[in-house]
């Protein structure tokens, strides 16, 4: 951790001006955090409550438990959260300039994670504390700032990188024939849980489930999932559909090891192929393929480029090896991005995709993942994460790269 | 497992019958199945996706990915999502006598999980594909049927309870002085995750999140979270403020392991308590008083008795040990109830607290968990999980009881 990665209390306060500055560009009186991830980028703390962050003035955290710990953890004032019935008329009371006139007001929420149920309520509170409120989904708001990373947010997200690492460089060695996929991904989960991992890696978005990545080798690695992602795994039952099995490894397969893990709430992504033998010929290539890939994106992770013109580069690249039909998956479970954001949640923004027109900025963090799935076969590529600076792309990611060959 | 316990696809379309006969009482004139969990309890896969459920004729999963798998998963349908712009129209056409009338129509879906922002989504395209349709909340229809387990589901949660006793005996004798919480769980984790835990245990309530349970010694352990349970923990950071932090475990303090696991979707819930040397007296004592509350609530655990008046009771037991301060948290930090419903997400019903009128049913599973907090000392408790049946609570955790004492 360089001297300047020290966490101060004034970062939060920072983090809340950058959204109060947003909401007066959008006209938005105030913003209602009701998440934890949230709450803790802007507080300090995640424990149980919501925020009010007015686009002028002091924000408080209403806590519903513990009281205690928030008082020690938050940059804002804590206060009990009060009854969900009079929650409105708490806010009407402390916030009077903006809930005690006639004019329209609109407050902002987390409505991309809000459940429908408690979105509801906080509609009818707000409505009843004032007559011209109304709840807007301000999201977007949020996730645009998360996606700047400060030196400390980084210094968590390297020391996630070196934990991945260490554990990847200990457990490569126990690899063997007729190891289970389950069995593998135990050791490295182990390993990587004594180095300080929390345990899971959050996600944002609706049903999008990661234990600790996706392993998975031959043929399970290929069979697609639910998972928003280029490889899913055969997983361990329909309850479980992804990543990890109890098949065991063999050899002259692909093991696919997209394997992250979460230090002080960040996260890193990584992945390394590994074959126990040799790949065959088709999949070595794809897999020195991806390498190409990953190294043309570094050329083009620098502030300014646009997100999409990255994705769509990878895809002329893959054409070019002729293997558009495997890349990030294939057939009708093929995903439509080359890599993603990433930080205290796994799915942040940017996303390098369609449609994600707005320009790389000094700060983003993203995990890069060209990746070729053969049905039937496996699937091979690699991941790297890298900070955007105005010098180009900063690698975080620190396990060597290239095919692990084991003999 | 018992030769009753076989999955078989009829379980399935039993589910949606029990949901369609309670949706036809509540004048409910069809079902938007949206969370993963529900979708795989109802069809039998947890593919990307929404499944349309009428109180009378043949459900549909719509599923965006990947329809492979849960072609070979799902017992009803499966047909490609439309894209969400012509997601109304498309019901439209094949649920014609619901949506093609002129009359009123309510629709449910699960309110308590979804995010607003996709409600509203949802809610505009049934609008659009009908004049008088309203999308209202049926979360609890959904729990209600998920609160009576099959026996199937029930030999699930006996294999997550064999995993834990069987991983906490082979783990236990290597806790010794010095070692840190994180560590202590780290082994735990292992030895659950390479007999089959799926790496995750899943939670219904918006921001409520389980590692694998919580472990934690001495004052560590007694330190409040957010978390809606008894013990907190320490935790590794304000990111990640429960459970285990890097704290070495020392001499003569409880050390709590409240740790489950989950096998092929489903959970058990287990807490023992453990010591190196002894107890001091009046902890030792608090130990003892809450194997006396569980035995208590077993007596009580019968087909037909309110859950709500196991609380009392329990909180009757404690006042006459003069332990009503300690119970169940300490402080501003107590929190309500003494056990709760477990099955594929952790936090079911029914719970035992006030509120909880509704009388325990054959076939519900809880976990019951008397526990006591001395602030800046510690947790003592237990924890088991039971099934009710007509002959009263199957014990289902299978880790011997009692204080477990090393030197």
């Amino acid at each position: 951790m360089t001297a300047e990665a020290i966490l101060r209390p004034v970062e939060f306060h920072e983090r809340i001006i950058k959204l109060q500055q947003r909401m007066q560009g959008q006209d938005i009186a105030g913003f209602l955090v009701t998440q934890h991830v949230d709450l803790y980028y802007l507080t300090g703390s995640m424990q149980a409550g919501m925020a009010f962050i007015p686009a002028a003035g002091a924000a408080v955290f209403y806590v519903k438990r513990s009281i205690e710990r928030a008082r020690k953890e938050s940059v804002i004032p804590v206060e009990p959260m009060p009854s969900m019935r009079v929650f409105g008329t708490a806010l009407r009371e402390r916030y009077s300039s903006i809930f005690g006139t006639a004019a329209p007001v609109k407050i902002a929420t987390e409505m991309d994670v809000l459940p429908a149920q408690t979105f509801a309520r906080l509609a009818a509170q707000l409505e009843a504390a004032a007559g011209h409120v109304s709840l807007v989904d301000g999201s977007s708001l949020i996730r645009q700032i998360r996606m700047i990373k400060s030196a400390w947010e980084i210094s968590r997200i390297e020391a996630a990188a070196d934990a991945v690492a260490e554990s990847l460089h200990a457990t490569v060695g126990m690899l063997r024939e007729g190891m289970s996929e389950l069995e593998l991904i135990a050791r490295i989960e182990y390993e990587i849980r004594i180095r300080g991992h929390m345990g899971m890696m959050r996600t944002r978005s609706y049903n999008m489930e990661v234990m600790t990545g996706m392993l998975g080798s031959g043929e399970a690695a290929a069979e697609p999932s639910a998972f928003d992602g280029p490889a899913g795994g055969r997983g361990l039952g329909p309850a479980a559909p992804q990543s990890v099995s109890r098949r065991a490894i063999e050899r002259n397969e692909p093991i696919l090891i997209d394997v992250g893990c979460c230090i002080d709430g960040y996260i890193i992504d990584q992945t390394r192929t590994a074959v126990i033998g040799s790949l065959p010929d088709d999949m070595a290539a794809a897999y020195f393929h991806s390498e190409s890939l990953i190294r043309e994106a570094e050329e083009m992770l620098q502030p300014g480029t646009s997100c999409e013109v990255l994705y769509d580069r990878a895809l002329k690249q893959a054409a070019d090896f002729g293997l558009s039909a495997h890349f990030m998956g294939y057939g009708a479970d093929q995903v439509r991005f080359l890599g993603h954001g990433i930080g205290l949640e796994v799915d942040e923004w940017p996303v390098l995709a369609r449609g994600f027109t707005a320009p790389l900025e000094t700060g983003m963090v993203l995990a890069v993942e060209p990746k070729f799935t053969f049905p039937g076969r496996g699937v091979v590529g690699i991941e790297n994460s890298y900070l955007i600076t105005d010098k180009g792309p900063r690698q975080l990611t620190k396990s060597p790269e290239g095919l692990i060959v084991l003999t």
